[in-house]
């Protein structure tokens, strides 16, 4: 069998408002769900305080140890937005204005109320030698600088510069997942499930207990790059559920 | 003014199935938010995938960085709740059967079909030297070992067993915090924003720009272990929101 490359990539959301609670992230689902698509896999997620040595100190571990690294947050025009000074800490280099982020800006606000302001040129701050990001949905633009690709916490605006970078990234195939549901208590499969994804090699079984309409439940997703295998493997499982004595439900419950 | 020490907490979401995308997280904001009612703050956050050496490397980051570190996840009766070994190759430790998780386990499964079966006995297991977390709402318990508590990560029992923690962790006073929205945009009341928080030591304000009802805005949020001082910062919040012509709206939109 040929052996291929795996594409990862860490997702740094920025924000003190995910670490108080108040605020439901929404980009881990959205950031893994548009990766995979790329054929590359969300190996690893940290949220971090809006401090800039914590934050740099993040993008170097995770910017070292995976293909690509994403942050969220932190890149508005108010004085908490200091994902951009972080990041020019860690790459060691100055921030500087980028000419066409300046330009952007300056059209965008040409005929708005205001103008640019000096708060909202601050949104063309770069580290030096970064490239920007299309942002189709405001005038201010994302940032790539290296492997990091630094987007917007709204995600609204995270899912338009997504979108501008959907196909640019070099990856490999997309994981395919299937998904069997069954009113079967994890403990009473748990043999079946260890016994099909043993006798299939390369292929990763979850379970995934629920408890809903008032009774328990699992999800169980097989997961695989070969999307034949995995439907094959969601197959054999399905029939494993059923002779003992379980509807299975594909697509999961 | 009395220096108070400042106690923190780091959470470690153990799941294949955040990262994958398939699986919206609900914990981080329910712990969150608990350990605040504690006085403990939420400093950081990470969520890695179901590898033994990835869990058992993130354990030891974070429970030497913290006083408290939780994780959710993993806890369960199948092939891919490695939790407990990961926690056990952290801590140097071999793993063991806690009699009284065993017993639990025993009184639970004894009129349920099948019995305690060697599935359901894997949640017994624990790291040699860890004590139970009462888990009011399923037969499995919780796991404390050091400072470290493993929780489940279906989050109403992940809920349950936080219940049963509540006060008895040592932490100090809880972050009061004031919301305050207007149909303000960010880079607009920038400067105010600024101002209003250099102006008062020991206060923070989170700035969080939405876009809701076809309308953009902002919600300014202020936090302050002195509740009286975080009121009077909002109420000066409000003032020169005021001052610049917006609505503020107390609460936040």
């Amino acid at each position: 069998m040929e052996s291929r490359r795996v594409w990862t990539a860490a997702l740094l959301v920025i924000g003190d408002e995910i670490l108080s609670g108040r605020t439901q992230d929404k980009n881990v689902a959205q950031v893994a769900t548009w990766l995979n698509v790329q054929g590359i896999r969300l190996a690893e997620v940290r949220v971090v305080p809006d401090v800039t040595e914590r934050i740099a100190d993040a993008v170097n571990a995770l910017r070292s140890t995976h293909d690509y690294l994403f942050t969220t947050g932190g890149i508005g025009p108010t004085h908490d937005d200091i994902t951009v000074d972080a990041m020019a800490v860690a790459f060691g280099v100055p921030v500087v204005v980028h000419p066409d982020a300046h330009k952007m800006l300056e059209d965008y606000y040409r005929d708005r109320p205001g103008g640019l302001t000096e708060a909202r040129l601050r949104m063309a701050r770069v580290p030096k030698g970064a490239e920007l990001i299309d942002n189709p949905s405001s005038g201010a633009p994302g940032v790539k600088m290296g492997n990091v690709y630094i987007l917007a916490g709204v995600p609204s605006i995270a899912a338009s510069m997504l979108d501008g970078l959907t196909g640019k990234l070099e990856g490999g195939r997309p994981v395919v997942s299937v998904t069997i549901g069954a009113r079967a208590a994890e403990s009473d499969v748990a043999d079946l499930l260890r016994e099909t994804e043993r006798a299939h090699p390369g292929v990763g079984i979850g379970s995934y207990p629920f408890f809903k309409d008032g009774r328990y439940g699992a999800n169980f997703v097989i997961r695989s790059e070969d999307g034949d295998m995995a439907r094959r493997v969601g197959d054999a499982l399905a029939d494993g559920l059923r002779e003992a004595g379980y509807e299975p439900v594909e697509g999961g419950i």
